[in-house]
C-alpha cells in the first residue's frame, strides 16, 4: 500500500494537482466516483451482481480503482492509515452489534428515522 | 490488507450477515458510508479542511474506518484486490492525463456536459 | 414549489446560515442526504423496496423531504428551475434512449467502463 | 410538477423500463446522479462554484435536471408528495435547530462521530 501511496503522490505532483486536493475536495471526488461505481450496479439484480459478465467486471474494476485511489489520496492528506481506521472501526462494531442481537437481523444494523 | 480482509471475513460470518451482503448491497452501503464522510466536510472551508481539530478529526478517522470496511468488504466479495486495481487504474490515468496537457489544470479532470 | 422556496430560504436566513451555502457546499449537502436515503434500502430486497413497513416508510419520508430541501435550495442559489431541468433533460433522452433500442433494455442505460 | 411528473410515467412505460424502477434501484440511481453533480463542483472553489462561467452551468442543469427525474420518479413509486415530504421535514428542522442556538453556527448542523 506504501509504495501505491508513493505513485499516487509522484502522479498529483508531476501534474501540479496538490493544489486542488484539499480533503473536501478529495471527499467529493470519492464521492463522485462512488457515484460511477453504483452506475454499474443500479439496473442489475442482485443475483446478477453476484455473477458479473467479463465487461461489466472490468468496468467494476476500475471503478474499484478509482475509489481505491481517492481514499489512499484523501486518508494520506489526513495523516490516517485506513487499514488502522478500518480496524479501529471494526473493534467498535463489534461492541455495537453483539452477536446475539445481530444475528441474521439485517434492521439491526441500519436505523430509523 | 489480508489479516484485515479475514477480520471483516469472521465479522459478518459471526452475525449471519453474509445473505445480504451481495456485491449491489455493498455497493450502496460504500455510497451511504461515503455520505457520512461528506458530513463531516461539507460546511468546512478548505483551509479548514486542511486542519481538523481533534473532535473532527476523530469523527473523519471512523468515517474513513467505515468507509475502507465497505470497500474491502465489496472487492473481497468479487475477487477483485482494490490496491491492484488501483494500480492498473493510475496506469490508465498517466495515458488520459498526460503531464504536458493536465500540468495545473483543474479543467482537465473534470468532463463538461 | 415557490412558496416552500421561499420558507427555505426564510428558514436559513433566520439562522444565518447563508454563508455556508455556496452552490459547492449544497451540492454536498444533498449527497450527504442522498446517502442517508440510500442507507434506508441498502439491505432490503427489491420487493421489500415495494413495500415498506410504516416506519420505514416514515424514515424514507423525511430523507426524501431532506433531498429535496438540499436539492431546492441548491437549484435556487443557481437560479435553476428544477423542473424546467428536469423537462430540458427528459427531452433529451428521448433521443438518447429511442423507444425502438431502448425497450425492456437496462444494458442501454448504463454504459460500461 | 404533475404533468411532469406524468411525462416521467410515459417515458418510462414506452421504454418498458418500470420493471427496473424498485425504489432500491430508484435511490441507487438518484445516489450515481448526485455523483455527476457533484463531479462538476469538486474542484472549484467555493467562490467559482458561485460564479460559473457558461459551459459548466449548462453542465450543471443538465445534472439537476437528472437528479430531480429520480428523485420525482422514487418518490411517485413510493406515493410521496416530495414537496410535502419537505414542508414536513422544514417543520421538524425548525425545532431540531432553534434560532437562538443555531444562528451562524455550522457546527450545530454536523453532528460528530
Amino acid at each position: 500500500m506504501h509504495e501505491l501511496i508513493q505513485r499516487i503522490r509522484d502522479f498529483n505532483r508531476e501534474r501540479d494537482w496538490e493544489q486542488f486536493h484539499s480533503p473536501k475536495n478529495l471527499a467529493m471526488c470519492l464521492a463522485a466516483e462512488v457515484g460511477e461505481l453504483l452506475e454499474q450496479f443500479q439496473w442489475l439484480t442482485e443475483q446478477q451482481s453476484r455473477n458479473l459478465p467479463p465487461e461489466r467486471r472490468a468496468a467494476v474494476d476500475e471503478e474499484i480503482g478509482d475509489v481505491t485511489i481517492c481514499l489512499l489520496n484523501l486518508a494520506d492528506k489526513l495523516g490516517i492509515d485506513p487499514l488502522d481506521a478500518a480496524g479501529r472501526k471494526l473493534e467498535k462494531n463489534k461492541l455495537k452489534y453483539p452477536v446475539h442481537k445481530a444475528k441474521g437481523r439485517a434492521d439491526k444494523y441500519t436505523e430509523l428515522g
